[in-house]
């Protein structure tokens, strides 16, 4: 399906969304096990949007680094598929909505230790089992894979802050280990999990996580080559469209419509297929783990652009 | 997002789909709680396509009624949302993907009555309960909303078959007596599942289910005027989407990549927004309670003619 | 084992008992879906202790009827026990505890319709159905029971009550549905939860409580003859003890060290094994849904005695 | 209560029993993740009985040491309770039965970070992380304790058994971090899990197992003066009757009657209050994880004699 969207004036239109978006107050939360997040001023608020024709429109603090943490689940997926030529990727993480909070053990003990996707916790780190297979320091080859799309040096780990995660990663440890037991980690519990938290502490601007993103707004295709296929780019915004936004996935698409990814920094990455990425930041998060005013601006994009799949 | 299709030379494809996934052996399963399923012959495959210009291609099995069971939960979602201008509804199912079986009862619990989404029963029950404020005879009047979408006098319910499930039914009696105990249903658990039982039982041709979609796919407008509004119509797209599959949502969006919503008469009514709506019917089912080769078919189509929402 | 207790004085302990423990002010909760309940003055305080021996002491308000509710699942088990020479009773009822809530519907669904233990709803459910194969009306067999155990005319089926409570009886429909739905209910869901809840509403004063429940501290005789054998005596006792008072069995266990089964009418029916029965009544009650005094009592009463299993 | 109990020949009973139940065949199972265990033969009986009066009955393979395994819960217990005059363990564990199997996350998640109780692996590793507070060495310290409670040198940790075990040990590490993850752990996962492991290899035979285990059968009474109060003392024991056989604590009170902990390893120890402690010991497991003959034997033994709490 090809489509033409009516160009809006992008750039008066995202400095409006700036204007009308930014938090005035403290609101929403940060999570408690990540000390680096708290810091991160409340008032924080950058968008960014990546066109297919190779444009970036940018408003508020879309240069200003932060931490992508669940977002690096999406291109440690594209990274596994395209190393995944015998679909054995898809024995070992299922590609169905949870149902429950992201983190959540129940749904891995009822299915032994198959993870219902590869964006809940337990599915990522699988998926970053996998990569290690061949890249034993898998979040510094996350880190050059990003590098590459953007096509600058921007994207940095920020070391100190994933030694911190790593010190309050006990969650994630007990997935782990708990997918160990299953016999669904190849690598030890605990070098996943660094690799894990490594990736997660990866540090983006808007602008740089919309470009990063666009190969699969334009059907797997990257700024220098095919990231994935044709197909494999359209299954990974089916995943981000069902999966991508924690236990508020059918909400995000009710309200906004496309395939998304948010991560626990306050960042979104969002795909418009055929047309373009948009990525959007502000910090406080609501109950279930999305920013809270990024997730607003990008309903109310969304109304004022038409840009919808459905 | 306005959409330009490639027109494929659509008549003579749905022959080729027909000949390639019309079942040529007893394969998967019937319900076992519905007897009137089980006397189909395992061999029907119809497909129709009823385009957002007014044209409607159909091949197979094609005029054959068929029971739409689920598949009618879509329409009684429409339905109720039409009557729903405060949003009421949604204080009392939710739109999250649900992540387990369809009729379970253990997330009704952990979330106190409230319905994951209006697709799984418990929900339509809900939507059900709804509309007989209204309209005790819910069932009725949704045959005739059908009826009226269609423009024919084709549908109708198959009363025999509605009280032989009926007797059939302690899995949805408890489900709304359940639901009554935490106050989510407003009519007897009883006439509520009656009701429901008889929507279910509603018959209907592949060339009229895909008539009486088309709204869903030109933005809330049907044959006769606007059934829901433009940004509703979007909405059921993104509920179809992400949990009109049972437990296998994600999987289809994976594979097929359009809103659809299946039913265990064998039927699967898909949305090509913008563009058209594709009923396909074949009676065996897979493990998960989607139509074997209606499933398979509908991935080859989608791979022929590239039709995606991602 | 024979057990030899130092006789305390049981008539002024119990007076003790009576003053220490007979609730001073409105405390704890009554069952929000029984509302002839809730018309109990918060001060009612019974106890009665009848010993093997065939004395009766009683205490407070000894005398006063009050609806024994879940405590009536003991006798239905018994009466179930002793037509069941098969054991096929055990293949439809487990005989662990249930470690939740006592009308969950999860483990149930979890287990595929076979009820944890007989005394959580489910479990009493089919009990009930049990007992209806050879006597439809189930109820009245019941009270003619205790009416011969207490060799009185005392006990009633408060049928106002009964039919009340039958009104606001969705979730044990929901659990006799479900289980019909499992085919572990012979019965109609509707006809084995009017026998439940009018066995449920038998109105008995701790005097005839105690004597009703001797049998069980007697292995197994009853006022006329054996009720069930020696070794279904001892074991009706260890279900007790492991499943007696819902979601509070171990910490009964732990402070009261005797089988022991509530209801939520506020009534405790506890036996010492081969020395007496106890009864005792108060009809507020904790958040597990055992009488708040009545609790407190049985742990002094054992403090005081040592009367312990262990 | 004081127990009178007509002695037995018990002896020749025990000798009669080794006879009935020891193993002429392979049967049951053994712990996959335990490779030490997988080398005992299937025939291994043993059984003995220590008395309050000091007499020690042994008969079969009494004299063979074996991994204790779970029962070494029953003693962190007794340790942790003597030093917990506050109270305060209670607050990090319940006493309430599982009721699902003994190492399962899920009432874990759902109860936020506290277990059911004590006897559960979830509940052992914070008993551990209780006793590790005064004692780092918390496995020497049992050891030790158990060395004095039999009087003999013969208890060891098999060292060799428990690196091998440490090696397979992904679900109680998950356990461990899951827990520290909800505060429930002072130390840290991996030493906690090492001293339960440890813990659990330690070596015993029968006649050492029921020396050690008969203060629960004298009010707290041991050897060389008082381990626990008698009131600690009942109060272990119920939770051994509610929660000592993993998931058939309610068969086992059902068909033995007596306070009971059962360990992987194949033994058993079961308390007759105020009269006896009984080990018995054979290397099978059923699909509940206890011993096979062992259970059998008990259930013989309580027959014969007529032990039984109710």
């Amino acid at each position: 399906m090809t489509t033409t969207i009516d160009a809006p004036p992008l750039g008066p239109m995202l400095d409006d969304i700036v204007r009308s978006h930014r938090p005035p107050r403290e609101a929403g939360s940060v999570p408690a096990n990540i000390p680096s997040l708290a810091a991160v001023p409340f008032s924080r608020f950058g968008i960014a949007v990546a066109t297919a024709a190779g444009e970036i429109f940018t408003s508020g603090d879309a240069d200003v680094p932060f931490s992508i943490q669940s977002i690096s689940k999406v291109f440690t997926l594209a990274m596994a598929l395209r190393r995944d030529s015998s679909g054995a990727l898809w024995s070992r993480v299922l590609r169905e909505p949870s149902g429950s909070a992201f983190n959540s053990l129940v749904q891995l003990e009822v299915e032994h230790g198959i993870p219902r996707n590869p964006f809940i916790n337990a599915g990522a780190l699988v998926v970053t089992d996998r990569l290690m297979e061949e890249t034993p320091d898998a979040a510094t080859a996350v880190l050059r894979f990003l590098t590459g799309q953007t096509g600058e040096p921007g994207p940095f780990i920020d070391e100190a802050a994933a030694v911190s995660e790593l010190s309050n990663s006990s969650r994630n440890l007990a997935l782990a280990h708990f997918l160990k037991d299953f016999g669904n980690l190849r690598q030890s519990a605990e070098a996943v999990v660094e690799n894990y938290v490594r990736q997660c502490s990866i540090m983006m601007t808007c602008a740089e996580l919309a470009k990063a993103g666009l190969f699969l707004a334009r059907e797997g295709r990257g700024t220098s080559g095919t990231v994935v296929s044709r197909s494999e780019a359209k299954r990974i915004g089916s995943i981000m469209l069902t999966c991508g936004m924690y236990d508020a996935a059918g909400e995000f698409a009710y309200r906004v419509g496309l395939p998304g990814k948010s991560g626990v920094g306050g960042g979104i990455l969002v795909i418009v297929p055929g047309h373009c990425a948009i990525s959007v930041w502000s910090p406080r998060l609501d109950a279930k783990g999305n920013s809270l005013a990024g997730s607003a601006a990008l309903a109310d994009l969304s109304d004022r652009t038409g840009w919808s799949v459905f």
